[in-house]
């Protein structure tokens, strides 16, 4: 077929805040009286008085990328070097507004194709320059912050012109994209024809099918859909070492599986340059209700019980008791409909979707609404469901409107058995009100579940103080050390980046250590691929 | 919790055919009319006038393995070396027929649990000693046959003592189970909680879970309970490098999934010690049926659309013309029931089995009845469906009765997207008719769906003439390299062993490889795990 690119692209986001502009989230009356307004966070202007490291790359260096990708596709412009400096994390976002570029990558390079990100990986190699690969730049954990050292330069590798749909195949229900293609862009392409990829994180709207697979990313509708990984068939990747090609089939015991290794590989093992993922069928029904539960415990416990019995809805995200009171930092409820009649009702709220044919839809429906209402659940109608539907991705931009009034606000993720669940939620709940202190507001969500355990999604908000930065490193590292000591993942769907690296020995041990740094000797001899990230 | 054993122990196959003597299949008239007795394959007896070579392991070695796991755990005897040569595949047998035993471990040592595995590659590596982990020894792709070259002799790792459930998760759905765990020892182990693994491969009286683990095993009902590597959620692997130990959570973000490295690591990477699963109530009801479709392609077609609407039942099963008619090699039929009626009716047979509570199956048989009519399906009732769970686990004591007769009987699998399956069957068959000539039947059956494809089995029955091995080793050579030409998986869940390591690199390419053999120097420095499997 012929590659199909998208008619609209997304925009490019501002380097202190989330999304876009015009969609900047009006604070609610309630949430400003809650919070002192003591120290307000400023932000810089997006362009001006902002300084960005001059570029320390060669210039023969320079005129080297240009040889390969085009000199229009070789940037040095300040502002575009701006924006492609870290992530999209509460501290990402403090070091942009404070006027920090330290971590600015010295050019930014744009290939159009995987030959060229090919040939830019072998120049790069050769001459000892860090590669960053850049999709969608929602990164949380600071996996692309690169660590120059010992290195003649780092450049932005950013896959904004690798946005095609490269081939469907509609027979197997498999379409191959592109990695620079943001999440709307590839539904957008799919949907031409009728079909849907089906993975809807919280950075949606903006993150790109790269950083998906890069990441292991987790949508909202991972408990119909699965999550990214496992979406994923086919992968093509860009090494140092040369090519890979990895998808023979759905599933094959040829050995280790391969892709298992790259997805997650977060740009330190290789660029992904073509990712091939199962597709759907677009839904023709979508319909999203709220459940009330007596106690955070007894709604984990039918979610428990759902999936042991593999019946799962599409959508299926249950809030503690705080998030649900609080009605704060859940994207059901928050900003965008600012629906009070949910947390007047006690309790914890599930949100549960369902989406497919009217026929599957109304099947499954039924046997969810047996099993939960057997459960001890309440069902409070379709206002919550849609009340999350429509504000499921504006929760940064409430966090931006948060940092303005001085209150520190930040998420963190983790994932564990069932049998493991109460004890992770309690110690990471204690670490961080202990280290953040009075004022510190804890909410958490299970965001994904599965049969043998969850995910638990934390949001915090507190007063930030002077030094916001200073206040919340310390409340992170506390727990992330609580993640670790009760024995559960260090991330469920962030990844581990730079933030989590101090921790990954901890899950996988020295000797899993050892073996990723094998890897990477195997694929990026010279250590520039995406340098100081994951990797410990 | 107490580590719990199992009460009864699956027994000892013999040297050269499979399983129970006992249950040796009488061979139907109709067979034995189909082929000429021209050739009969000699059968060496087990014991008597068979030569094992002298075990070349020094005796300061023996000694020292014995100060590691008991005196009575390292084995010299010539009977217990010759049941750990080689596995189970139709070449195995020939050659243990033949009596060449030249692949014969030089000793066989039995730990006790993975301290004494660990201990045990320790002075290995120490002394370049070759390391054959072995489970239930039913390996047909040349998986238990090491390279001796350059080390200082090959040590069958018999994990026959490792048979314990060492961990009870009921919360959580998970068991942890040792390697050496035969199917029928683990599911007797959980059954006794009311719990199932759910995993039944055609191997699975005798293989193990270890093995299960190590090779990517995929069982009959695998459309319902899963592959082998889809369960595990934890691994404890003893490498000489060290411990790996994985599995925080179900699924995590951080970074690549090593999980998946040592699943279908065929030994060469590590000795798994410890494999934690996802586990299930025992189903209260298991109903099988048959269905026939006019043709290989329609029901082809009707298990692709159950597999993406995700309505599959828990077994799905399709025999192509040939099989169907000849009603020979699929154990549905074959040897232990001879059921005529089905090859009678013609079209092609489709199995398909509920398994669960009698609500959960009655939904599931409602919905799946429903598609399978729409689709062009006829419902011939509990009749096939119940011979084929009778004889499930025969076909390999009818492969031996053939044998005894001059039929050379062999299964090879691959697997595929959809849109590729009709021409890779097709390659497949060509090439295996061409090569066997006259007198060959190629039968084939899907026996696991994905949504986006599955994997073809098929099942060789020819002349075996005056010497089989040669006749049989060029056709499987041929429809290996069909399979590489048709882009398809050299394996679906046999695994690579040493028959398929040439194929390898075209499916995973050489940087592929390059990685396998930066993993294995980091975990095997001195390169004594299974030397000469899996990777080239």
């Amino acid at each position: 077929m012929t590659i199909e690119r998208p008619s609209a692209l997304q925009p490019e986001m501002p380097p202190t805040r989330w999304g876009d502009p015009d969609r900047a989230s009006e604070l609610p009356d309630g949430v400003r009286d809650l919070v002192g307004l003591v120290f307000p966070i400023h932000d810089t202007p997006a362009r001006g008085d902002v300084t960005v490291p001059a570029p320390r790359l060669a210039d023969d260096h320079v005129a080297g990328l240009r040889a390969i990708v085009g000199d229009e596709h070789v940037v040095l412009d300040d502002a575009l070097r701006r924006g492609r400096t870290r992530g999209k994390s509460t501290p990402d976002l403090l070091r942009q507004r404070s006027g920090d570029l330290g971590d600015a990558p010295d050019v930014v390079v744009r290939p159009a194709g995987h030959d060229e990100v090919a040939a830019v990986l072998a120049y790069a190699a050769e001459r000892r320059i860090g590669v960053v690969p850049f999709g969608g730049g929602t990164a949380v954990t600071g996996g692309l912050v690169a660590d120059p050292a010992g290195l003649a330069g780092v450049l932005s590798l950013d896959l904004g012109r690798m946005r095609g749909l490269l081939a469907l195949d509609p027979v197997s229900s498999t379409a191959t994209l592109e990695p620079g293609l943001r999440g709307p862009e590839a539904e957008a392409l799919l949907a031409a024809h009728g079909l849907m990829l089906g993975h809807f994180p919280q950075s949606f709207e903006y993150a790109s099918i790269g950083g998906f697979a890069a990441t292991r990313s987790s949508g909202q509708s991972s408990a119909g859909y699965g999550r990214f990984d496992a979406m994923v068939v086919g992968l093509r990747v860009a090494t140092p070492a040369g090519e890979v090609r990895l998808g023979s089939a759905p599933a094959n015991a040829s050995g280790p599986d391969l892709r298992e290794l790259f997805l997650g590989s977060e740009g330190a093992l290789g660029v992904i340059t073509e990712v091939t993922v199962r597709v759907r069928p677009l839904p023709e029904v979508k319909e999203y209700e709220g459940w009330r539960w007596p106690s955070f415990v007894d709604g984990a416990d039918a979610m428990r019980v759902l999936a042991q019995s593999d019946l799962l809805p599409t959508v299926i995200r249950l809030s503690d008791e705080n998030e649900t009171a609080i009605n704060l930092a859940d994207p059901a409820s928050v900003g965008a409909t600012g629906d009070e009649s949910t947390a007047a009702s006690g309790g914890c709220l599930m949100v549960v979707g369902y989406e497919g044919t009217p026929a599957a839809v109304a099947a499954k429906r039924a046997a969810v609404t047996e099993a939960l209402t057997a459960l001890g659940g309440t069902a409070l109608g379709s206002g919550p469901g849609e009340a999350w539907a429509h504000g499921r991705f504006n929760a940064p931009y409430l966090r931006d409107s948060l940092l303005d009034v001085g209150v520190l606000v930040e998420t963190l993720e983790t994932a564990t058995f069932w049998s493991n669940r109460e004890n992770l939620y309690a110690r990471v709940k204690a670490a961080l009100e202990e280290s953040l202190g009075a004022g510190t507001m804890v909410l958490c969500h299970i965001s994904h579940v599965y049969p043998t355990g969850c995910s638990l999604y934390f949001t915090v908000a507190a007063p930030g103080g002077e030094d916001p930065l200073a206040t919340w490193l310390p409340a992170k590292a506390a727990a992330c050390e609580a993640i670790v000591a009760a024995g559960a993942a260090i991330t469920h769907h962030h990844a581990v980046g730079t933030d989590h690296k101090p921790y990954l020995p901890a899950e996988i041990g020295e000797t899993g250590v050892a073996v990723l740094r094998a890897v990477k000797r195997a694929v990026d001899p010279a250590g520039i691929l995406n340098p100081g990230v994951l990797i410990p």
